[in-house]
């Protein structure tokens, strides 16, 4: 039997910080059809309130350091504000949405990053047994879209902040075991783009092979290094596509038009 | 064929603000056998970042305004910060908890209270017609234990701002169709007392004909009066059981101890 589509859409601050550009993402992930799964990063909310309460954002080499103020101020914006306004909205155009943590469903539990050099606080590390596909499956099965935010758990009481790129490919590699997969990253760009200051120059398609060329010819680069990497890593943990793409286009991808770059696999 | 156990099970801001108490009561809730439905409320923890964030604190005949600032403290901290919180709590003993508002699933969608002689700002009304009990049941019968906080939605893409005893009461009339439901008030006394100075002295079973007798002599009277007459409410629309009692002793409802004060049908 064919496995059954499934569709998991990563948005990030960008997105969420523009409320015009949010819901029409909103209404677009509504008509999408077969199982989804929305992942929500955190926008300026979070930076804007640990000003207002006076908590200093510590960061070391661009990272974020989360004591456990911050902790508290990711859970009340990732966990409540951003998560439950989305949910809100997503019924408003007929997405059966329930707003989740990792916590919820003990779908996603992490591993408190350890203290090396540098404490990087309440920050949680996905590992390959980090995701709980059969009960997030259950939960879509009973026709419920989740929506996660970037807040995970250590399975013992303790919330953990968890980068929303890395839940997004998780979840995806967990469930295509399940599902026929499909991630999409959403991001400020019209795709990968063959020259950067042109927009309209989306490279459509890469396969690992693509890949190798683009790299030498220097296309692909410095920063979009590390998020190929990671795609083609879920690709060959069994992800069907990966796609990277402006979440104003979204509809493109269910109307078979050219959407962002698609990564697969080579040969597929 | 018998209707399945359910217990929805309602606990207050002096539980929530003491972590001792909190522990010892999501132990014991875990502990209930069958389905149960957790319902929670606020604590101290949204006045004070109230005040952190300057936002004034309004209320009229000691009845809260829920302006935009307040609604977006509320639904940090009740949908966020507790919320989540007592999830990954529940999750550590074990209860496989998913944390909600009424926006989730679509479960209780109210009415922004229309604006009279006082204006309560994003407060939602609960009707006869709010809860989705179908959709809740599809959750708890996928495995997953519910977890209320006090925010509902419109439907229209607005989170409002709804009283927890409002909240508890409402899921326990709605989902009595399908479940034989107890509908359990977790307040600071251990039920209703016979003699206010004596927590000893409390009331094991209150019935209609009884409450007459009480509020005669005058032993019920003042504040228990709506509480009752809520739960008394609740009872004719269906839910077999109100019980009011102290979350320190919520192990004896299991184990078949006298737990608080029971109200049920005339006869019963």
């Amino acid at each position: 039997m064919d496995k059954k589509q499934l569709h998991i859409i990563k948005i990030g601050g960008n997105v969420i910080d523009n409320s015009e550009s949010l819901h029409h993402f909103l209404e677009d992930f509504t008509a999408l059809n077969g199982f989804k799964i929305l992942v929500h990063g955190g926008g300026k909310v979070a930076t804007q309130l640990s000003e207002e309460l006076g908590i200093e954002s510590r960061l070391v080499d661009g990272r974020r350091i989360t004591d456990i103020d911050t902790l508290r101020v990711v859970t009340m914006v990732y966990g409540g504000l951003i998560n439950k306004n989305i949910v809100a909205q997503l019924q408003r155009y007929g997405t059966d949405a329930i707003g989740l943590t990792g916590a919820d469903g003990n779908f996603i539990k992490t591993k408190k990053r350890p203290v090396k050099t540098i404490d990087y606080g309440f920050v949680g590390d996905i590992d390959d047994k980090s995701v709980d596909a059969t009960n997030i499956s259950k939960l879509m099965e009973a026709g419920f879209v989740p929506v996660f935010c970037a807040i995970t758990h250590d399975g013992e009481g303790q919330l953990l902040n968890t980068n929303a790129d890395t839940i997004a490919s998780a979840l995806a590699v967990a469930l295509s075991g399940m599902y026929e997969t499909t991630l999409v990253y959403c991001f400020e760009k019209k795709g990968v783009l063959h020259d950067i200051n042109d927009e309209e120059s989306v490279i459509r398609e890469i396969d690992p092979e693509r890949y190798e060329e683009l790299k030498k010819q220097q296309i692909i680069h410095s920063g979009m290094l590390p998020k190929l990497d990671n795609a083609f890593t879920a690709i060959n943990c069994g992800v069907k596509a990966v796609i990277i793409g402006k979440s104003d286009e979204l509809s493109q991808l269910q109307q078979k038009q050219p959407f962002g770059t698609r990564l697969s696999k080579a040969g597929s």
